[in-house]
C-alpha cells in the first residue's frame, strides 16, 4: 500500500502545489489501487483514461504557476446519479444503464472547475432508494472492513471508496441519511450540508425536499474543503439558498470549548446496540474533555417526526418514478419497484399531513437549538454494518429491518433540513467501525465542522484503517 | 329604496367627510334594508347593535377632524369564515355554529383601523366548499335577480348582499372562483387579488395554496379602495410578500388605450352558453372602442391545469377537515361530506404530479403574460345562475355539473394565483348578469383595474340594479 492510499487532501495538496508529487503520478497510483480492489465493487464507472488526461493538465497548469487552490489536482468520485458531460451516470439502474449525460450536474462542474480530477463514479443503491447498495443489477458493494458486509447506502460506493483508500473524497448524496451511514460503516467523515446550502442541480432526485448533496472523506478538515467548492446558490435549484457561503476551512479550527452541545434523551433516541452505546458514551467523555458543556435535551416527537419522513419521502418518490413504473416496472430491481409500489398508495391527506408535522416539529427543534445548545450529538447508526443479504438488523435486543435500523438517527436531520456530520468514533463488534454524529443549526456547518475537527485530533479515530488484503 | 342603498363608498365617502351623511344615518338605513330582505338569505349573523355603536364613534371621529380616509365610516360586511373578535363566525357549517373568536382576521383588523364599520357576516356555501351557497345548515342564499336562483358561491351571502343595496362592500374569499363567481351572477364587481397580496391569517382555509381574499363591490374603483386598505405583508401570514403596496386607487384612472389583451381561444375557454357570448362579444367590441388591442391567445393546457386544480383543491380540502371528518361526519352536510371523503381517496403521487403541472403552467402562462399581453379577457362564468337545487347546468348544448360547469373560467387564476377581476358586463337569459373577467400579470392589480373601471365607465352596466320588490 502506497502512502498515498490515506494520505489526506490537505496533505495531498500541500504536496502538489509544491511539486513534490505530479497528479499523473497520484492519479496512476490510485487506477492501480482501485483496480486491486475491484472486489468491494465500490465503482460502476472508471474514468481511467480521461482522469490521466486531467491529470496532465493539472500538472501543466501547476507547474505554469497556475495553482487553482486546495482541489487542485486531487482525485475525486461522484456517486452514479451526479450527472457527468459524457460519462454515463447509471443512478444504479438499469432503467438509466446507458445514459451518457449532455451536461455536468452542478457540483460537478464546480469541482472540475476548482481543478478537481474526476476519478470514477461510485456504485449506489438503486436510485438510492434504500441503505445497503446491494444493486440488483451492478452487484453489491462489499465494506472494506469486512467484505461479508454491506458498506451502507445508498451512497456504499462512495463511502466503501474512501475507506479503501480509493481517493481521498467522494461526493454522496443523503435523502434519509445515505452519506452518513455509509460513512459512519465504512469508518470515514460524511457531511451532509444543510438544505439550501449545496445545488442538486442535474443529481436524480429521490425525494426532492429531502435531498442534500455533501461529500465523504478521510479527515474533517477535508470534508470542509470539499463542501467549500461545491456551496452556494445556483440559479439552476432554485431550492438553493443566496446567502454567502462562509469560510468552512477556518471554521474547522474554531474553538469548541465551552459551547452547548445536547445528546437527545427520548426513548426513540436510546436505542442502540450495546457496542454503539459504549464508543457513543466514550465519545461523550471525549467531548467533555474537549470543554464541551453537554447536556441532555428532548427531541421533540421523534416518532411523528420519523413517520413524516417516510410518507414525504415515499410519496415523492414514487411521484419521481410515477411513469416508468407504469411503463417499464420490470426494469426495477425487486426492492426498489416494491417501495416505489407501496408509495403509490400513500394518500394526498397523509402527505400534507406529514408536511405540517414537519413545519411543526422544525420550529420546536428551531427553538430547542436557538435556545439550549449548539448542537446535537447522537450515534450515526445505531449498529455497525449488518451483513450482506441480512433483512433484519439486531439493536438493543430487538429486530429491526435494516432501513429503519439504519436510518433511525439520521432521518430526522434531512426532514429538518438541517447539518449534519458522521465522524468514526470507535470500533464495534466484528472489528467494525461506528459513527458519531453532530447536527447543528440551519445553514450552520461551521459549528459542527469545529466540533468534529477537535474530536477528530484529539482521538485519531481517522487514522484506523481497514486492513488490506 | 333609499338614494343610500347603491350609493358607491367613493359617493359615500365624499358625503361622510363633508358630514352631510352621517355615519349612524347610513347604518340606520342599511340596517332597515338589510330586515326588509332578509329573505334572500345574505347574512348570517347581522351586527346591528356594535355597528350602530361603530358609527356612532365615527360620526365623532369625523366630526372632530379625525378622518381616517376613504373607508371611515363605510359599512362593510364579511364572509363569515373570515374571523372576528367577539363576533361567532361560522363557516356556514354547524361545526363552528357556536364559534365566536377571540381575534380578528388581519384583514378585518385591517378594515377597522381604517375606519370600516362592520355591519354582519355573510352566508356562504358550508366551509367555502362549494360554489351554490345553497346551506344546509343555514338555508339557501337567493340571487336578488330572481329568487329562484343561486347567488353563486362560495361567497354567495357577498354577492348578494352588495347586489341587493345590503352595503356598498363585501370580502369575500376566492378557492376557485368563489369570490368572482357570485360578483358575476349577481352582477356586481369581485376582485381576487394576487396570490401573496392579502392576508389570510384568521381566515379559515379551503385550501391553503389556493384560497385568496378579496372584495366584492359594486365599482371598480371601491374595489381598489377596499384593496388599499387590506392589502400588503403580514407576518401572520408567510405567504403573503413583502413588496410596496401600490396606489391602487390611482391605478384606476391609468390610460388603457394602446394595452394587449388576450382573449383565449383554445377549445377550453370557448365553452359558454349562448347569451353569455353575446354579452362578451359585445364587451370584446366595447374594449377595441377604448383602443386595446386585443388578440387571440392560446392558454396552455387548460384541461390539465384545471385536473391540477381539482386535485389540489380536493387533497388541501380534506387535510384541513381530516379530523373533524374523522370524529363528527355526520355534522358536515351531504355534499360537503361527500367531496371531503372523495379527498381523501387522492394519492401522494397525484397531488405531487398537480403540482408540477401548476410549475410548468405557471412558467408558460408567465411568458404569454410576460411577451404578448398585459392580460387575459374571457367570461366569468360561462352561464348566468342556475336555479337554486339544479346539479347540472347546460352550457353550450352540453350538461355540466354546476361547480365544474361555474368554476370553469376562475380556477385557472387560483391555480396560478394571477389576479382577476369581474364586472358586470351584460344580462343574459332570463334577465340575469353577465360577468366579464380579466386577469393580470401576478402582482399587477393595477392593469386590470384599470381596464375594468374604463370599461365600466364606457357600458354603465354597473348602473343596472335588480328590482326590489
Amino acid at each position: 500500500m502506497s502512502d498515498l492510499a490515506y494520505a489526506s487532501i490537505a496533505e495531498l495538496g500541500a504536496r502538489l502545489r509544491a511539486r513534490t508529487l505530479s497528479p499523473v503520478e497520484l492519479v496512476e497510483d490510485l487506477l492501480s489501487r482501485i483496480e486491486r480492489r475491484a472486489e468491494l465493487g465500490a465503482f460502476i464507472t472508471v474514468t481511467a483514461e480521461a482522469a490521466l488526461a486531467q491529470a496532465a493538465e493539472a500538472a501543466e497548469e501547476i507547474a505554469a504557476g497556475r495553482y487553482r487552490g486546495p482541489l487542485h489536482g486531487i482525485p475525486v468520485s461522484l456517486k452514479d446519479l451526479i450527472e457527468t458531460r459524457g460519462i454515463r451516470t447509471t443512478c444504479g439502474s438499469r432503467i438509466l444503464a446507458t445514459h451518457v449525460p449532455a451536461r455536468d450536474a452542478a457540483v460537478a462542474a464546480r469541482l472540475r472547475e476548482a481543478g478537481a480530477i474526476l476519478i470514477g463514479k461510485t456504485a449506489l443503491h438503486e436510485f438510492a432508494y434504500g441503505v445497503t447498495t446491494d444493486n440488483p443489477h451492478f452487484g453489491p458493494t462489499r465494506n472494506p472492513w469486512h467484505v461479508g458486509r454491506i458498506p451502507g447506502g445508498s451512497s456504499g460506493g462512495s463511502g466503501a471508496a474512501v475507506a479503501a483508500g480509493l481517493g481521498p473524497a467522494s461526493l454522496g448524496t443523503d435523502t434519509g441519511g445515505s452519506i452518513r451511514i455509509p460513512a459512519a460503516l465504512c469508518g470515514v467523515v460524511g457531511l451532509k450540508p444543510s438544505y439550501g446550502r449545496v445545488s442538486r442541480h442535474g443529481v436524480f432526485p429521490l425525494a426532492w425536499t429531502l435531498d442534500h448533496v455533501g461529500p465523504l472523506t478521510r479527515t474533517v478538515e477535508d470534508a470542509a474543503l470539499v463542501l467549500q467548492a461545491i456551496a452556494g446558490a445556483d440559479p439552476g435549484d432554485p431550492t438553493t439558498l443566496g446567502q454567502d457561503v462562509p469560510d468552512f476551512g477556518a471554521a474547522v479550527h474554531r474553538p469548541v470549548r465551552g459551547l452547548r452541545v445536547g445528546a437527545p434523551a427520548d426513548a426513540y433516541h436510546r436505542v442502540m446496540a450495546e457496542d454503539v452505546r459504549a464508543a457513543f458514551e466514550e465519545a461523550l467523555g471525549v467531548l467533555r474533555g474537549l470543554g464541551i458543556q453537554l447536556g441532555e435535551v428532548r427531541f421533540p416527537r421523534p416518532v411523528e417526526a420519523s413517520i413524516a419522513h417516510t410518507a414525504i419521502l415515499m410519496s415523492e418518490a414514487s411521484s419521481v418514478h410515477e411513469r416508468w413504473l407504469r411503463e417499464r416496472p420490470e426494469d426495477y430491481g425487486e426492492d426498489t419497484r416494491a417501495r416505489l409500489r407501496r408509495g403509490q398508495f400513500v394518500t394526498a391527506t397523509h402527505y400534507l399531513r406529514a408536511q405540517r408535522t414537519r413545519a411543526l416539529v422544525r420550529e420546536e427543534v428551531d427553538g430547542l437549538l436557538g435556545a439550549s445548545c449548539a448542537a446535537l450529538v447522537m450515534p450515526t447508526t445505531p449498529c455497525v454494518a449488518p451483513a450482506i443479504g441480512e433483512e433484519t438488523a439486531l439493536v438493543g435486543g430487538a429486530r429491526y429491518d435494516v432501513r429503519d435500523a439504519l436510518t433511525r438517527m439520521t432521518r430526522l436531520g434531512n426532514l429538518l433540513g438541517l447539518p449534519a456530520i458522521t465522524v468514526p468514533c470507535g470500533i464495534g463488534e466484528g472489528g467494525l467501525p461506528v459513527g458519531l454524529q453532530l447536527i447543528g443549526r440551519a445553514m450552520d456547518e461551521q459549528t459542527i465542522l469545529a466540533i468534529a475537527h477537535a474530536y477528530e485530533r484529539e482521538t485519531g479515530w481517522h487514522t484506523r484503517h481497514p486492513e488490506a488484503p
